[in-house]
């Protein structure tokens, strides 16, 4: 029994299989559609009248004329009375078809990458997760399978401001809580807030997000003013001279530095905030991870009505979840729930209500006691391997998170270092990245650690070390 | 044995609990913060010595000290030399708390709601979509776990790609697919690439999508014009008139009317679009759901140079699944990709991949089909008690998805028979909020019936007639 036809003219060669799971009429329409389209059958030409066609693939003829009436309903073809069926003038393929961009060259290949700010991936509890999912999809009401409530799972929010009091010392209020998308959306939507409260400059740290901020204020059509960081974090004298009426700041862990903000530097980050009726937004991007002492809280529990808190679980999960909270002043909850739901309708509620049965059975802190005792062997390491192959180079930064910044010998040449090493398949990234001015001095790099084994830190820290020797 | 401890002057009543399980320092940290954050300790007060309140507390004084340490750390104490610790300038509550919105009104408990954009909740496949992010995380590379690829993860692009191409005639390459949160998103990224691209001006049909195109213009920065709907669809020389290049339409089931598009009306807006160098995005929103007759394919498939065409889950899973796709003209895949990524970061790739072994398994298919089946019978339901109780109502929009028109009487008035419906607690919409005009005449309702059960239909569908008879 034949069981695949093709028929007519080579330009309009037409297959149809019946061994394919897809209906007949299904997949003539579409070698129709794909004739079309790729203008092998060309404008105003002439289709074989249905019983031709019919008879040529050993279809029925009702079949090609349903098939025929619903390309005409789409706009391919066109018939009129007592004439032939004709391609519709509407169906040609353009003349020119933009070309698609080639693909960007492929990165070569990392023996070693120093990249920062990925956890260790291979560590995702996928089983917690999983459980949790399954609790999620299990417990859930059929109502949260609506759009939700405009600033997030409410029980993800009673679990997360349960969460925040304890660990981050924070003053969270379910109620002022919206759940979002990470760090950068939760940063998008705050600064679009903001600008449309009448705050059209946001300073930044500096060095800090250099691209990020970009992109923020890009996205929120605000003006981005760049404040140094010194040893105690932040120069607020610096930021009041800005004029800027809202900062973005890291306390807990300065990105890229690693200083902890001072305790006078945090009265004098507030006093600031009250006396221009500013805003703080707080990036409270890696407090988990703090390796010589109890985690400073954040600056939020001190101001709760100048402060933004921004937190994610990219760094205490893994970046793929995509799920994080704006801690906000009671009275820009509401606008900032607006501003999110105005932008995707909300984040998922499976996904939140699985945060919320992970942290709530005990899980997320388990996982996280064990990445702490990862992280902290994994510092070791770097600290160790630094401190046998290239004891001039000073190590700073290193009391949270799962980077350092390595101050490379006076005289080294940043961009060079990099270069040789990625010409040994070292990944390395400078500190004039995360300046304002890109000055590549004075030399330092940041060492991401967090998803690197010991032996990789070893092995690329000796290659580091190589060539610096080389290079002096 | 005392496992409880309180302590000092009632203003300063400190408690802790050797029962719980928090740390007693966590636990003595918290009540202080808490103390200071609600001024019952105010600036500048004295603080118990360590000693003092060690022994009030029956605690260490080296956690006593340490937990001063970490508050001073903090910025909520501050401590000079041969001084006592004083509760620091900076940790004053605000003299006025910003006031919390109060909460709205609670809405009315429906008995029967025919609100519409709802798919049937309780169909939701919780064992299926399950089963899909066990899959999903039983295999998903390390490297997935990530921030992942800018136009959403690979693997779903390209079973979404066959799927369009399959079921609605799309021309669908998976490197043109950008995966986003659903409709609202995409809509936004879109219209934001093309603001960039300087169209400053988008039609949207009328009536059609009034918050939506409002909200999207104004996330985006564009001007909307509004674009009259005959019983072809869109009238396009009238969308020639208004000299905008971007123009949203709804071709396979016309937003609110239902009406499907004609085929030459097709024709005539490709040619616009050619003609204008013009941009048409499509909302493919509810095309899987069609009962006369095959779904008529998109409007993207003739043209994919010229249509962004728009996805998403939430009719045919659910609003809670926050995923759908942008379906771009190859040229500008890059940058809807990078608008995407900046707002962000990407949808979840875990929920990405169980969508993707969703469709791949053939699961969603027997979804829809056993949706199409139920959906089928509500509306039978809807067009028979209509008939039965109030057969002067016309209804319209009957031929895909899961609501209708229907035509009251003339000389009703919509807002009253909605009032005098909600006051029997069923939910009624009008028409009128879908006009650019917000025009009550023609008395129209638009009744969503996807998350109804037949027998509330006809429940509420008595009640409609009892409140039409009443007027009438």
């Amino acid at each position: 029994m034949p069981i695949e036809w093709s028929g007519l003219s080579p330009e309009l060669l037409l297959t149809v299989d019946r061994r394919r799971p897809e209906p007949l009429r299904a997949q003539l329409e579409g070698e129709l559609r794909d004739a079309i389209r790729s203008g092998r059958l060309g404008v105003g030409e002439r289709l074989p009248s249905s019983r031709e066609l019919a008879s040529a693939l050993g279809v029925s003829r009702g079949l090609v004329q349903e098939c025929y009436g619903q390309l005409m309903a789409e706009g391919y073809l066109s018939s009129r009375i007592g004439s032939a069926t004709r391609v519709a003038a509407g169906a040609s393929p353009p003349p020119t078809r933009a070309a698609r961009p080639a693909p960007g060259a492929a990165p070569p290949r990392l023996r070693v990458d120093f990249r920062y700010g990925v956890p260790d991936l291979p560590s995702f509890p996928r089983g917690d997760w999983l459980w949790s999912v399954r609790e999620a999809a299990r417990v859930a009401p059929t109502a949260d399978l609506d759009y939700g409530h405009p600033h997030g799972s409410p029980v993800l929010r009673e679990v997360l401001a349960a969460y925040l009091r304890r660990v981050r010392g924070a003053a969270a209020d379910p109620e002022a809580i919206v759940i979002c998308a990470g760090f950068a959306q939760g940063l998008n939507v705050t600064l679009r807030v903001l600008a449309r409260a009448g705050i059209d400059r946001v300073a930044f740290e500096d060095p800090g997000y250099d691209e990020t901020s970009a992109f923020a204020a890009d996205f929120a059509g605000v003006r981005v003013a760049r404040v140094p960081v010194d040893d105690a974090g932040i120069d607020v004298n610096a930021l009041a001279a800005t004029g800027a009426r809202a900062v973005v700041v890291t306390p807990a862990h300065q990105w890229p530095t690693g200083v902890v903000l001072a305790p006078e530097r945090r009265h004098a980050l507030i006093a600031w905030a009250v006396e221009h009726d500013a805003v703080i937004v707080e990036d409270d991007y890696d407090a988990e991870f703090r390796y010589d002492r109890e985690p400073v809280g954040a600056v939020q529990g001190l101001a709760p009505d100048r402060v933004v808190a921004l937190g994610t679980v990219s760094k205490s999960l893994a970046p793929a979840v995509r799920l994080g909270w704006i801690v906000c002043p009671p009275a820009l909850a509401p606008a900032v729930a607006a501003e999110k739901i105005r932008g995707d309708r909300g984040s998922p509620a499976l996904d939140q209500l699985a945060l919320a049965h992970l942290i709530q059975s005990g899980r997320f802190d388990r996982h996280l006691r064990r990445m702490r005792a990862v992280y902290a062997q994994r510092r070791g390491a770097l600290v160790d391997a630094l401190a046998q192959h290239a004891p001039g180079v000073r190590l700073t930064g290193l009391s949270a998170g799962f980077h350092a910044v390595a101050h490379l010998p006076e005289g080294a040449d940043e961009d060079a270092v990099i270069g040789a090493a990625r010409a040994r398949s070292v990944g390395l990234y400078g500190m004039s990245a995360q300046r304002s001015t890109h000055a590549t001095t004075p030399p330092k790099l940041v060492l991401g650690f967090g998803n690197l084994s010991e032996r990789a830190i070893r092995d690329g820290i000796a290659t580091v070390a190589d060539v610096l020797n080389r290079r002096s």
